[in-house]
């Protein structure tokens, strides 16, 4: 018998097809799945038609998890498991547990002794380090930077530091209708001599990696306005 | 007309099956490429068969990209851009430009002003990551320590209270015969409440992915001499 095991399965990035960036092995776990911890049902349900037109949806149970799960609730989302049952996880984009609510239930079930088992699919924190030529044996991810204006030019700066002194690769996001005040930030406080990678809407159609000296970005950003984006720095 | 493109093409972990890691899209992009930039030949052709049989190896150019390439070389091999062909990149495992020396070609590529294209497939950091159960909002890959005891010892103390001072996962690998003597020295240095976790054989059969806290791995560690590690730490 196969234990019962916590899947953590990612999903496209937008509206890529699934075997651009999918295993076909991802396809036959979830049509295996009865249960589903997900960030949104209506989305998680809409990737798993997409997989296999043949799931009836409705014979499955799904737990939300996202920022308005209580702490207390999350526990009993892994009640299959005690039943001998597999769960997978879903995100609303990407892989679960990198950047979003899934950790807390992999740290539960890590904790409880119970199989996890991570499938294959597109990060854009992976993906956009591959393509922007920068530092690949040493990188952090560093989430969203500080909203408040002066907080966020220090945490910049910061980090240009790090780039040099340590000599890694500094990867983080923004909400998407922020990112050209973000981009501004970074043309304005860090130096011209230092890396930018701009990595744009990864995987889709209209896909955009550009790595370009800070002085050579000037006057010329692409349009990112709500835009999924990921930045990089690195020593120049 | 298709843009000349620098592919990154990632590739197994271990001798697990291709449609368990590796979305069907990526074989249709690697059976339109001539010219291959690879960490070593005859792996790399393997893995081309392993992907499309019909494949007419002797038909394609191969650059070997490794340690011992000298820097003038590698600008030669991003020649057939010049002329409108597309390359690959394939490494020696997982993801090229991510703890290997495909960065360099990239930068290059990225300094021309090439499209530079990143495909999906199994990284041992990434999946690591997701299965430990730590944070994934803020995560720093490390390389490798240093080999001397001093010198690494300091290393793991560092990492330690990283993880505790910035809330950062930290990230790292050991040469596969050293991963004992590495975890013993974690479990030495690190503090009994913090968490490590041992992630091994990633993607492959016998794959193990476990996080415990330090006081309860001792006498208890598994059997990882020359298997692919991956380790990380967070606070408990």
């Amino acid at each position: 018998m196969n234990l019962p095991t916590l899947y953590l399965i990612p999903v496209t990035l937008g509206d890529s097809p699934i075997d651009q960036v999918l295993p076909p092995y991802n396809t036959r776990i979830i049509s295996d799945l009865q249960y589903f911890i997900v960030e949104n049902k209506r989305s998680a349900r809409r990737f798993l038609k997409k997989c296999n037109p043949e799931i009836d949806i409705n014979a499955l149970t799904f737990y939300e998890l996202n920022k308005h799960t209580l702490k207390e609730e999350i526990s009993t989302f892994l009640t299959p498991l005690h039943s001998g049952q597999s769960i997978g996880v879903i995100s609303e984009a990407g892989c679960p547990a990198i950047a979003d609510p899934g950790a807390d239930v992999v740290a539960l079930a890590q904790n409880e002794g119970y199989k996890v088992v991570p499938l294959v699919g597109p990060s854009s924190i992976l993906m956009s380090l591959m393509a922007s030529g920068f530092n690949g044996q040493s990188f952090a991810f560093q989430g969203y930077l500080p909203i408040d204006g002066t907080e966020r030019v220090k945490k910049l700066k910061q980090l240009e530091n790090k780039v040099y002194q340590e000599d890694q690769t500094q990867i983080f996001i923004e909400t998407p209708y922020r990112n050209d005040s973000l981009a501004e930030d970074i043309l304005t406080h860090c130096k011209g001599q230092t890396k930018l990678c701009i990595a744009m809407n990864i995987s889709c159609e209209n896909e955009y990696i550009v790595t370009k000296r800070i002085k050579a970005w000037k006057q010329n950003l692409p349009k990112m306005h709500k835009q999924p984006c990921v930045f990089l720095l690195y020593k120049g």
